[in-house]
């Protein structure tokens, strides 16, 4: 596979200049201090709230900000995605914000609560079947029949610089804080997070390190990393981490990811559910199994030499069903 | 019943001064736009989330202001409480952080988790049956026996002010934001919190129509106003808003408020139901029973005339048990 050039590789100034578009439409997500789970963990953590984000995710930032760039015939035209959720409904939320048609094509087993918020933003949805169908195609043939354009979920300059604004602002809020970053957990599926964190960490406090969280099961940025080039996962692998099932990583992020990455750490089902059930308990938050996986990584051990130090913990998303949820809590 | 002097009611700057002392020790809770909620509705919707407060609800600002004034000699004697849990877990964490020895006389049916965590904190523990015998009267036994001083959950003027300092931040993140509060809603139990919001909004934002939200079945503080002397709930009344469960308004308190709030909704244990899922679908927040009345309230439509105006919503609490929030996000 070719590497992309390196000047499709988006950089700081995209995010920054990402963060002049979304500002006072995005929320700026609190970062709160957690020091309940310090004590049990022994560092100082701080957690970036992105399930308080529009849509309930941090996906609204680099949806916003692809659509936001779209010439006045592209809005006309319309936008065309593929996502199990939270790209759908961030795509959908920015669409309606800025007048643009919205197609989503989504998994048919994805959790009700987000296809059901998807059509709420008042998106079109089409479902495919997620192990025999492959949504590139179904997207990429709707999208051409309409003359539309494809927002990818990651694997594209202005949705990374997008997620990026996340770590600016996790960077400006820990300084307001006294607080000197040693490591920073983020989610990761596609990578798009991971990368535009990376990107703003790698200017702004190029002291801290970044590691990536994957489920156990699908552990594709770690392996890819391993081997030195993009590998996918094996076909047939579960998870309930729904916003983190990618098939592997993509071009440009695993790009940015390998020059930046401090490391990746993985976590089990068990562990994110743990995990969910600490936040309810002690952070009063609702975290997805996704999002939840960082601390997860945290709270298991799994980032290295952290013992009084200070580390961000990176909270994706909170679009979790109702029925998961309560199964989560009372499985504690 | 006499009324208390004047002097002992605590004003706007007993209000000011306790933001002084909580300052860099509670958490400034953020005011969260909900724009999902805010179209069910037909009005823009804030909430000011302190279930993000220390300890899981706004208690800790009362007790911590409270605690901070005892001299040295009181602080080395101790301080004891009686609370169905919020208070007891303000009372616990401001008490080790001032190493003050504290003993909380509570329920034996409060949710568990409210119990734990208190002991978490670090207090004793002593339980009673709440409906055989008298709180008040175990925890005076107990302070006279150790020379302890009581810190009452609601009626005590450094209580209130404490309260008061949330109502401080709520106005001047509502300016930050640019909004102009039409009305703001208050869960109220003995009447500490909306008191003290009452003190802080008559000062700051004048214009502003504070409403007290109760339990339907727990609705002392509107039929005390109604007659005009404060009344107290009947005997065998239940509510699963076990934080808002006071016996009748407290004297300073209900001084305050029928001077100062525009008027007392109620809303049913189910409108309570309903706003915890809607609060875990959109706001990605937990919020406990009671936490959940004002927001009940505004969905319920019970707050007069708000159609197209800023109406900040007061989320007093999210301490509550896994096995209840599933109940109740299953009941939807």
């Amino acid at each position: 596979m070719l590497q992309p050039p390196a000047r499709d590789l988006p950089d700081i100034g995209d995010v920054r200049s990402a963060a002049r578009r979304i500002c006072g439409v995005a929320v700026e997500t609190p970062l709160l201090e957690a020091p309940a789970l310090g004590e049990i963990v022994g560092c100082r953590v701080l957690i970036k709230a992105e399930m308080l984000q529009r849509t309930g995710s941090f996906k609204f930032r680099g949806a916003y900000n692809r659509l936001s760039r779209l010439t006045a015939e592209q809005r006309r035209a319309g936008v065309v995605a593929y996502s199990s959720g939270n790209h759908a409904q961030g795509v959908a939320a920015a669409a309606r914000l800025l007048g643009v048609p919205a197609l989503i094509v989504m998994p048919a087993d994805a959790p009700a609560i987000k296809i059901d918020n998807t059509r709420g933003y008042g998106a079109e949805v089409v479902t495919y079947d997620r192990h025999a169908e492959n949504r590139e195609e179904i997207g990429g043939r709707i999208a051409e029949e309409r003359g539309a354009t494809i927002v990818p979920p990651y694997d594209h300059p202005h949705v990374i610089a997008g997620q990026g604004t996340c770590g600016l602002e996790l960077v400006r809020q820990a300084v307001q804080r006294d607080a000197e970053l040693d490591a920073v957990l983020v989610p990761c599926g596609g990578g798009g997070l991971s990368a535009g964190i990376n990107l703003a960490i790698a200017a702004e406090s190029p002291g801290t390190a970044v590691y990536a969280v994957e489920p156990a099961e699908f552990d594709d940025t770690r392996r890819s990393l391993e081997a030195g080039e993009r590998v996918g996962n094996p076909v047939g692998a579960a998870s309930i981490c729904d916003s983190l099932l990618a098939r592997m990583p993509g071009e440009l992020t695993f790009a940015i990811n390998r020059r930046l990455l401090a490391g990746v750490l993985t976590v089990s089902d068990d562990e994110a559910g743990v995990a969910m059930r600490l936040a309810f308990r002690w952070l009063k938050l609702v975290f997805e199994p996704g999002g939840a996986v960082a601390l997860a990584a945290l709270l298991a051990g799994r980032a290295p030499a952290l013992r009084g130090r200070t580390v961000a913990v990176v909270a994706s998303g909170g679009n979790v069903d109702p029925a998961l949820f309560a199964r989560v809590l009372q499985a504690g």
